[in-house]
């Protein structure tokens, strides 16, 4: 695949996931811009950008993930440096924004901290925002510029599709999820079910009910985030209990905190298939963990947006 | 109930709600500012506040409701005039806050008009807003100025609690809305169900599915919004005749535009209890419908919104 | 005439006036994008923008005519939806910019909706206004963003001129249009006169009093804009009855708002010349009444405007 | 007259208008705010406060007449200052607003210097402003702050009302002040009249035209602004030659600049009648000058403004 | 000292200094307000305020010390979730104002970071700002908002004045900080000096070289900032070679990042004297080390400023 | 030097440097953009420009020299005539920024007047800014738009080089300019020194002490700005007086107010060299003056930026 990016293009990668933007460089046949993302002695962050970006559409990637506060701030510091360096855009590439579940207000007095990185990206001088699966579409409303979001759903749903298993049941773990599981069980042609989980009154336990017949079936739970894999771990070993097959997940964005590793390991499990918007450590790389890339995906809309073709046929 | 509202309180209303206005000034014991809101002969929205509000902490109360447009444009060219007028705050309380619905790019190429609205109320001079039952709960992030959203759930709660439906569910008309179904279903100590839709292959027809057990029972669907009427319609047919003893269903916005009113007398529904945050006209009042209003609530947010105090004991 | 606009012009039209835009669209060869302007059941303005804008100029035609409101919304929800799918650069072409009679407090507490609307055009993304005579001509300092003004004068002056009236004079129906009176009449070479009306005292009637001698001459009544009519058919009526020997009346903006269309009907009135700025209905098309088109106008300054050539030889 | 200003108001004065301000604080019995601005050696302005300010509401006073750039940037400057120093309300009184004249783009590439300037207040952090006379009432639209223009007419037509002339007429000396004329010579029950000057063809000299009887009365013309004072100079000798007993001249804003004294001397004028928005230097006031203050009625407002009293009173 | 602090006052902290925010409050005799700063599993920050803030005046202390990129942060999304609780004014109380020496491009295509975190905290809210000793008095100019900033220079001073050293020299460890020198130096009545360091020839070594007589004496080195110490160590070591008596070094800021504190310890140092504007963790609490603390001071100014009176005594 | 500067590119002056601009103007081989910038009678500035700018790169010549508050507004008033004809970027070239001197708040209450005239830049259209020499580089970070800082000091090095004195020192005449001096030094090869001035008690008089040695030697002082040259000139004697040789002075921006010129001639100074960011008129030319033009360099910068070519080799 040869791209014409043309001569005012640029692209710079921070610290959240070099692998990814090395492999989007790649996928371009364009060299990542010259930068050094230091620390002083005291933990500032020191950006340096080692060539002239004057007059350059920059494509700056960034995945706001764990630490996030360091993430975001290397953001917006180098978004102030591309913008006190003349550049003429700036395109940030978001593949997993971080934050994105402090998208409301769920009890009084609590911030809207998706809106704020919102507003200090916009504030900084970012001009266009490239994300995936946002955990709620109206994050795309938090910002006035416009904001590209790709989806992981069809590269995971490529995976199942190949793999071709039989008598499959797509399972969304709780009641927020079905319109995902929805729509992944439509392309593989498969029926869904999901967990209920309530609690009757505060002194009884939670009743855990599975809606939908999974006896004897291989079961896909699609979520977009996995955090601390405590709900698809519980949720695969319910299920297995009940009757299923095997039990697989994926998400687009593996946020795999704390120790996530450790329960998917334990679990009932048999596969978990992620992608590659978060880096995922060498350390948390066990044989049941898939990793696809969504470096693809990501190339191509970057070659879009940069020569002004439509980015819908890449979600279609 | 006597309110302490002191001398820079205003109440004003516009055209889309006069009557929930009258019952909020009521309850206040304060009445409603002296203004005009007419047309030119052109139709342009003609506005003229017949008192001064110099200084004064302005609570204007206006539904975005249908024709949209107009009320939107009223609240703006109002908040303008009050803004001109020196007022000292202005605090805009939208029991219904309309274009709710489009609050994210569900395509290419399509407005986020609920975040444009929210951008021109801001521009406009707004300071602070009161709303109720938001579509999606992310469009209080659509706001820089403070948001507080009151919540219609327990007037409708409080309505079938006293009502005690014997052998109920709670069943939610599609999967978007089992949280606000479960939330129900707890406070009322009963199960929930929901109607589970779709369409396996392009050229086959859809498939209905009811999932939780309703036969011989009452059941009371709880949605947001009931606008065209249509599922709300199609869920009452599907369950009574599938089983249900009666179906009731509650909403805290009642659009009801299009023939709603003729599609929910002829459906199977035996009770449909909505709220007044959109005015309900004369033609629309028919036996099935059981109306509340939110005025209580409103008039106590306004109140402890003046006074500084929490407005969260509203909501818990 | 064959324009060369490149493959970055995009020419798209709302509903106020789409007949207008058709014929700007075909005097420029360019098609009008395709779009959809629809309404939901509750009449929320829903658009869809149908063939890709990224990177494109954009000249979005649009009168903010009756109905004033859903006009402008409809315009300020396409500019959101422009922006969002990533364009340029937003030039709206506003031929009738309504609202422009409130353009300042004529009295306490009223508002400025002609700068709020100006507000709202900027705050939703508008990079650009091409407008037609506005009311006051400071309106244009309403806007941080450049603002093209053209004049109606020219055609409406060129169509007097080709009917070479003997014995004409031009009369400015009240003390306001005296400046718009004089250029006509400079340009046809005719004398201009005025009429005075004033009430001595609150308890006597109105004395007019027609200044300058417009017996047996054919005299031109020129406004900016014709909205209920009553003005330009009293005028119309005393200058008959003071010995004119017809009376012919021209505005660049037919409002013709009420029963002005039966006014003018009714009146001593010979013809009736305005533009087509705003879409006059079929209902409206009288036989006294002379539409002229501003189209080949609009369509010179958006070529002018795209190709970066000056505008100011279209209204010298 | 005792006010009762609380312990947060403060007044300054800037250097444009001294001696009016002086007025102003006599009137409110409220000393001046202590601050020196003086200029550097360079001719940089150098301001310094030197009473604490932190939380009060300060009035400004300072008209931006000549020399308008010292001005306007010592106006800012302050502000500026007053801002830093965390004032709680800027009301900048500004009874003369200079550059007012050019308040819209007469011809093609000209600056609105007036729209400017009001931008440049309200981001050095003006929050309100306190005007007389705009040259042109959609100025108060370029502002988004709230704008009290008051108005020196009744200062003017008190003056001509007690002066009790017989057989006086009010002339406009050209056709765009006819508003204003008419509303004097509404109030004093006199007629009116205008000066209608046309070339007819670019080669014939200017004809000059009086509609109105003026013959053997005492004329008075209004104006809002005097500047070079070559029209209403030119405009009193017409009128005398035409057979007028007596003119008399009045206006708001005296900039009188050049030789306008002189050209007022020399004419027909028997009286000039200006108040003093404009400081009038020694060197200009000859015998025919009458100075009017307005320092009764900016003091009325202020206190008005401060205690939240509307200021329409001021001005009906 | 028994303050007067109304009932609208608040005052809370976020996690770089609880010590110094505890000494402020119970300084003022007011309790720190409630909440929770803790972080989700994946290091997201979690600001939940527990008590309401509605119309409050808030005081919140957090210095963006090591790790900067999190207590920028915390403190962003602090000031959201106050502003979204409609609270009156956020004073921000910033002790240590981090990545304050990131105040210009030293370099082509580097950001300026305390620009970048200024517009940050005005845009995330912020009303006004408390801060000390910033690294230059020019980053006061990065805000709009107003910015009080206090000096740690009196509490060094009184320090060393009470110490009553004999025959002391006051030195600058380079030619940068001359001004502080000089004013500690006036202060004491003692003479100055400072360390001349160049390098004549890229191939040349460094040549250091006192200028002031130290020999003898008892010198006083003071900084704004320690960082890794290798400046101020140096220069003890290097004055001592030369005969100096005792070397003592001061600053306000003790960043004291690295192995600082090691590098001290093994010095020529005889004290270091700091304040704790940044917490120093019990590690780096060695014999040699002084702290100061700058409660007091800060406590003083917040009353002043919530009182509204002048904070300029504070530090004449 | 044949430089492409493209159909779009446009070099308008103002009135503080007219020379210079046409000395750039040729140099880059693009005549002046017409305009007339005059003023009214009472000195409002007016400005037209004379040839249609609309999308062009718009490079204007302006330094805020004496008169400051009238090139500062002659700057603001061309740069809103420009935005509001549709140029496509405004970039703004100062060779001398005045008000830089008022860049921090020295004592309370005080205005940032430097920070000021930035936003008033970027709120007026300003998109960039080329200028010389900030008197402190944190001015960077006064504005949010991209700031290309060139340097004289190249220039003055390459004069002091090429003259290639014997037995040369550069001393700073107070120490805030040491870090210059030392530049020079380093450049030249030659040692340094400065001027220690100090009043040990308020009853004693100021001790002036120099530090390096300096005699026989020749003396170049260096400054960023001469104004009143009282401390240039006292440094000139004292330096003789101590056994200079001979002294010479040298500064990027000579302000020159007042008797500045009167002092220079009268002191020991054998030379003074300058450059022409600051027009020096001809009653200011004496032989001690040498003035060198920063022409060559502004000219080279303008076409590295409009070519988008780093200009980090100019400074370098």
């Amino acid at each position: 695949m040869a791209y014409q990016l043309g001569t005012n293009f640029k692209l710079f990668t921070l610290n959240s996931n070099p692998e990814l933007a090395q492999e989007i460089s790649e996928l371009l046949g364009h060299d990542l811009g010259k930068s050094s993302i230091a620390h002083f002695s005291d933990g500032e962050v020191q950006i340096h950008i080692e060539e002239s970006v004057r007059g350059a559409d920059v494509y700056l990637i960034q995945s706001t993930s764990q630490p996030g506060s360091e993430h975001v701030m290397e953001l917006l510091i180098m978004i102030d440096a591309l913008k006190r360096a003349s550049v003429n855009k700036i395109n940030v590439v978001i593949p997993y924004y971080g934050y994105a579940r402090q998208d409301r207000k769920a009890s009084s007095r609590e911030p809207i901290t998706a809106k704020l990185v919102a507003n200090m990206l916009e504030k900084a001088g970012a001009n266009h925002v490239i994300t995936m699966d946002l955990h709620a579409p109206q994050i795309q409303g938090f910002f006035n510029v416009p904001v590209d979001q790709l989806l992981g759903g069809k590269i995971l749903e490529k995976h199942f599709y190949d793999k071709n298993l039989d008598n499959a049941i797509v399972v969304a773990p709780d009641n927020g999820g079905l319109g995902r599981a929805r729509k992944l069980a439509n392309h593989l042609d498969v029926p869904i079910g999901f967990i209920d989980k309530r609690r009757m009154h505060p002194d009884e336990p939670e009743t855990v009910n599975i809606v939908g017949d999974i006896k004897g079936k291989n079961v896909i739970i699609i979520v977009d985030i996995i955090d601390t894999a405590t709900t698809v771990a519980a949720a695969a070993n319910v299920l297995v209990e009940n009757g299923a097959k095997a039990v697989y997940a994926c998400c687009t964005h593996a946020v795999l905190s704390g120790d996530a590793i450790q329960k998917i390991n334990d679990s009932a499990l048999t596969e978990l298939v992620v992608t590659n918007t978060i880096r995922v450590g060498d350390e948390k790389r066990i044989p049941k963990l898939t990793i696809l890339s969504v470096a693809p995906l990501l190339a191509e809309a970057i070659e879009h947006v940069h020569n002004e073709k439509p980015v819908t046929p890449l979600f279609e």
